[in-house]
């Protein structure tokens, strides 16, 4: 169970919490797992460098709609939330730039595979046995906790009980603490020995190793006791984090799960892809949908939930020929922000800012296909408006990768909650491939024709089978097996052996004695070559993986600012491409008059294909367009007496909330321009009159 | 569970199955149920005429991996099916033309909820108690059934074998009725009793009435037998249609289920979205996504599946007023092909011709707002390429309706399988509102200023609470109750009474005699004058639901012909705007002086926002355009030596196989036109030059 260490992210700022991964990490996907969170929230700033208020932007976000707890009327589900309308439009607009940037523009073959997953294919993959958490149980509240977590919670209380005995100066949000000393029973202000506080932090230092056993023993060690009762807790236990459910009628237990993660349907559909693409490689696969994990303790909001959105993409490479990419050359200028496995061994979290060229020329990115994606996902991640200086791509430590991966990088993103996981890039290997491959038997593989035929000199093992059978009986399959899997040098010994003695003695396991004698008539070694017009190996993938509703959550934080001189005028500065809704439409009041002009404005606008909303209320125009600010539309049309006369029209941006006063073509060729990204609101301000008015409350 | 009857829908042409419907349904939701398969393939005819042959049409939708069995090198699991690259794309573009077709056009709140789902939701719904099916299991075989299916096939099968022993004509597949005859050991050639052919006849228009008692005493009365043992059967047992799971890690057993449908998370958001909406009504919400039921046993491709891509719309409407729609004048006009109730009651299913406008003001569609959606569903399909000729909408059945619902339209699309029920338009009333208002008291409800305050004149009941304690005690609450719940025509009578004689005398269930006696120290009544200003009530929905899956596969069949001569070229003529690829680039052959054009013109395609294939492989160009017109790729631009020499393009149709040829420019101008809809073939064809050539095998 240790080798799930992998799944713990840190994401602080500080160097000792990357030394929790430096673990012996084995298993199969390292992956949007929950950022561990600070004693204190994370310190971030806004583009205008105020500091970000999580509380005012989440009110924001919660008024607006843009998620809501699920189920809420029926007290609520930890860890699952409904988008409403704005997050909604915001979502599939992301999602609509993701198949636009990766699956047209990269010619993937997309494909949209069950949730619902039989239980052999989870097994295979190894969720079944491997993915899962430590958890215990407090016997008299019957609360339930993550077991590393709640190690990890106490003797961090204790330590920082310590410190404050020891009259150290300790930044923390005092309210925060009274609140978290209430909850957590045994955090008396209280001196520790030098001693007893050195093996706390070594203890810390290695959470993310310890396995049921290890954890058992530190919670009794430390005297750990259930937080709100005081009570014994139980010993922890293994929860696998995968939704169960019984597919069928006729199956008597859960014969089947929902899917952890999009990639295996994409793996189990190789073959029929790569006939699809009428087997030529490399190409890639990708899937947008949802995946499932039954977290133990759902927390952070949108970061850690139990019900997320997915897109992943599966390049399937030739293993041979350094992995390289036909695109590279493209991209080789670009520069990224890169924290390497070696600044991190040496505890720092020093970026370096480096071109791809460069990282992958040096071996610090494993190839080219690698650093391709690498840029990719840079560029889309800028395109959505993420904020170039809160964007790393973390190298993962050698063992807190997957055994089989060559290299793993993370593009984190920094939030409140510090630096945050949002999509893994990894190099797996042709792991997964080869593991359904074996189980099933299908043909997993890629043949293609030799430019160059392949001379291949071998030792070619005759058994005599008509004597065989008679002389063995039973055994007979068991010898022949023993012979093909006899080894190149071993047949080549062998051949001598029975040219010389007439006979061999090979291993046979669990037939007699566990060597048997062959003699001539029953075996013939010879060296013999062969032709090989077919090539056939397994693919490499590297798999970029994007959990989206992080992505959606870091975003809002980065593009979320207030209005100078007024804390309660909170913007979302969207890029027009994603904004939610592209132009607000504000008549100036209720007029009667204005109507036909909003109804054959809304009807341009749709017609090229821009999102727009009418808002017809008695507030004040200002209240409108404030409104709109937290609902990050980017433009507004104001309709006034003047257009009722001239047809004129005003724009307004967001952002500096400038306007610009035209006719209703230029006007609607203006938004055009902008939303498809050709113009910016400079080129609009040069090109067309100024406005200045009615923009009060 | 009788009431479930309404989740079976026969699709055939034969006039009896509608009968089977006369149920008393007063189960919550019918809609998506699985089509009754004839026992013959329903004939179905392409645009050019041709029969159409459904086993020729899926292997060319497998072989180009429109879609594929889920798991299949795991052997498969039914009623799983995974999207390939075209049946994704294809999907993706039908739900963004549902997004822009609906809620851009209709300004509706999108909202995305999660799948899953706590129990309590679902036990309000109704969905825990009812929405099942009944199961007998062979105690021999461990095959399982849906009991009604089963009766229904024996019957059918049994009426067969007398019709042949009868010597009567039936038109059958041979080779099919073969196969079935050897699955259902009973069928021997044999006559039946005049009594018993039409006693079988009445149960089989019934079949959808029974319940387990009903269905296990038929099962006993006509001695049917597991089919492929002969064994007796297991009595049915209710089998509930919902996929359970465990949320979080504390619960000792199931507490959650996979949503059914989408529509909940819509109803229990409705407060936030009516604020969202700044409180103004009608409005409607929208919901895409997957939703999953537990088939006992899958059938029929795409059309019954396990987990399926639904897209739902509740629509918010005052109940009083008549239901009216805003834009319902705009569509009056649109004719409808209906098939109502009273003509399929006479036991008929001709459809009548009539505008939406005058099946409204007759009476024959309840109200406004469900006719203007009937409308706007009919638009959407035959944007998306439905063939006219295939769609009808089924009125519901008084008594298959569920008991609330004030009327129900399906739009059905026909196809090999018979009439397939694809989108529901339901009138839902407030029944869903009301009851998670019941359960959680949360306000779902909305509040409105009346124009003209309205004045109450009521009787009022006053209670001298003080005395009412002391001299009731544990039964003050109850009396309290009872008195509150007088109705007013009571109250009056009693405000008589009290005033003649001083008491009066009150039913109060439960406490003492059942009768109690108040006098006038203890209770007042009287008649008193209050102003409303507010309005609250319950709004009503009208719910259009789609299931994506079921419309994909109707549209595939419908779309799909046979090149004249050579029934081996099968064309699906998707429209532009939903065919998953719009344009294919073919160089001649793979000469190196073309691949500088299929770059530049893959970029300025791209960057219009067409999406576009390259097909560069050795088969002929007409083999390439073949595999293309499986495909539904509607054009195909060829890059051959002239362009090398002049940069002219052809440009080829598919339906047509047309082609003309023009510079670059204007063959790019002439794709964005088409694939925008603002021009056609035929436009082109007169603008541009024809080309002959290159289209040979």
């Amino acid at each position: 169970m240790r080798a799930l260490a992998c799944f713990s992210r840190a994401t602080s700022l500080q160097p000792c919490h990357f030394v929790r991964h430096f673990t012996s990490a084995t298993f199969v996907r390292a992956k949007f797992q929950p950022p561990k969170l600070d004693l204190k929230m994370a310190e971030s700033t806004t583009k205008t460098g105020q500091p970000l208020d999580r509380v005012v932007l989440e009110s924001v976000l919660r008024r607006r709609l843009f998620y809501t707890p699920s189920f809420e009327i029926y007290g609520g589900e930890r860890g699952l939330f409904d988008y409403g309308p704005p997050g909604c439009a915001l979502q599939a607009n992301v999602v609509d730039l993701w198949r636009k940037h990766f699956v047209l523009e990269e010619d993937m073959l997309e494909v949209d595979c069950t949730m619902l997953t039989p239980e052999a294919i989870l097994k295979t993959s190894g969720h079944v046995d491997k993915f899962a958490d430590w958890m215990c149980k407090d016997p008299k509240s019957g609360e339930i906790f993550r077991a590393d977590h709640l190690v990890e919670q106490v003797l961090e209380a204790r330590l920082k009980a310590d410190k404050d005995a020891r009259g150290q100066a300790v930044e923390v949000d005092e309210a925060k603490e009274a609140k978290k000393k209430k909850k957590v029973k045994d955090t008396k202000i209280e001196k520790l020995d030098d001693a007893l506080v050195q093996e706390y932090e070594e203890t810390l230092a290695k959470i993310d190793n310890y396995g049921g056993d290890e954890l058992a023993e530190l919670i009794k060690k430390y005297n750990i006791k259930g937080p709100t009762t005081g009570a014994e807790l139980e010993p922890p236990r293994a929860f696998n984090l995968m939704f169960q459910t019984q597919i069928g009628p006729s199956a008597d237990k859960p014969n089947g799960y929902l899917r952890p993660e999009t990639a295996q349907g994409q793996f189990l559909n190789f073959q029929k892809l790569l006939e699809f693409n009428q087997q030529s490689m490399p190409f890639a696969s990708a899937s947008i949908g949802k995946s499932f994990r039954n977290e133990i303790s759902p927390r952070s909001g949108l970061l850690r939930v139990r019900e997320f959105l997915m897109a992943e993409i599966e390049h399937f490479v030739d293993p041979e020929g350094g992995k390289k990419h036909p695109r590279f050359e493209d991209v080789k200028d670009t520069k990224l922000s890169l924290l390497n496995r070696k600044t991190q061994l040496g505890g720092s979290t020093k970026t370096d800012v480096v071109t791809i060229g460069d990282a992958v020329a040096s071996g610090l990115v494993d190839n080219e296909t690698l650093g391709y994606f690498l840029v990719r996902i840079q560029d889309f991640l800028l395109k959505l408006g993420i904020d170039q200086t809160k964007l790393r791509f973390r190298q993962h430590m050698a063992n807190e990768m997957a055994h089989y991966a060559a290299d793993c990088w993370d593009a984190e993103l920094f939030t409140t909650y510090g630096w945050i996981e949002c999509v893994g890039c990894a190099d797996r290997s042709a792991y997964d491939l080869t593991v359904h491959k074996e189980k099933t038997g299908a043909p997993l593989v890629v043949r293609e024709t030799r430019a160059q035929p392949l001379v291949v000199e071998e030792y070619e093992v005759d058994l005599e089978r008509k004597k065989l059978g008679p002389k063995f009986r039973k055994d007979a399959k068991a010898v022949e097996a023993a012979v093909d899997a006899l080894s190149q040098d071993l047949r080549e010994k062998l051949a001598l052996e029975l040219e010389k003695s007439g006979k061999i003695e090979i291993d046979t396991p669990g037939v007699g004695s566990g060597r048997t004698e062959l003699d001539k008539d029953l075996i013939k070694i010879e060296k013999r070559k062969r032709t090989e017009h077919v090539r056939e190996y397994t693919p490499n993938v590297i798999e970029p993986s994007f959990g989206i509703g992080r992505i959606l959550y870091s975003l809002m934080e980065h593009v979320f600012w207030v209005r100078e001189g007024d804390s309660a005028r909170g913007v979302l500065s969207f890029p027009p491409m994603v904004a939610p809704t592209k132009v607000l439409l504000v008549p100036l009041s209720g007029h009667a008059d204005f109507k036909p002009f909003i109804k054959k404005l809304t009807a341009r606008l749709r017609r090229i294909g821009v999102a727009n909303k009418v808002d017809d209320s008695s507030a004040s125009i200002g209240k409108r367009y404030a409104r709109n600010d937290e609902l990050g539309t980017p433009f507004g049309i104001t309709i006034d007496f003047q257009t009722v006369k001239d047809g004129s029209l005003t724009l307004r941006e967001r952002d500096s909330t400038k306007q610009v006063r035209a006719s209703e073509d230029e006007i609607i060729a203006a938004v055009k321009a902008l939303v498809d990204g050709e113009e910016t609101w400079e080129d609009v301000v040069k090109r067309l009159p100024a406005f200045e008015g009615q923009e009060v409350e």
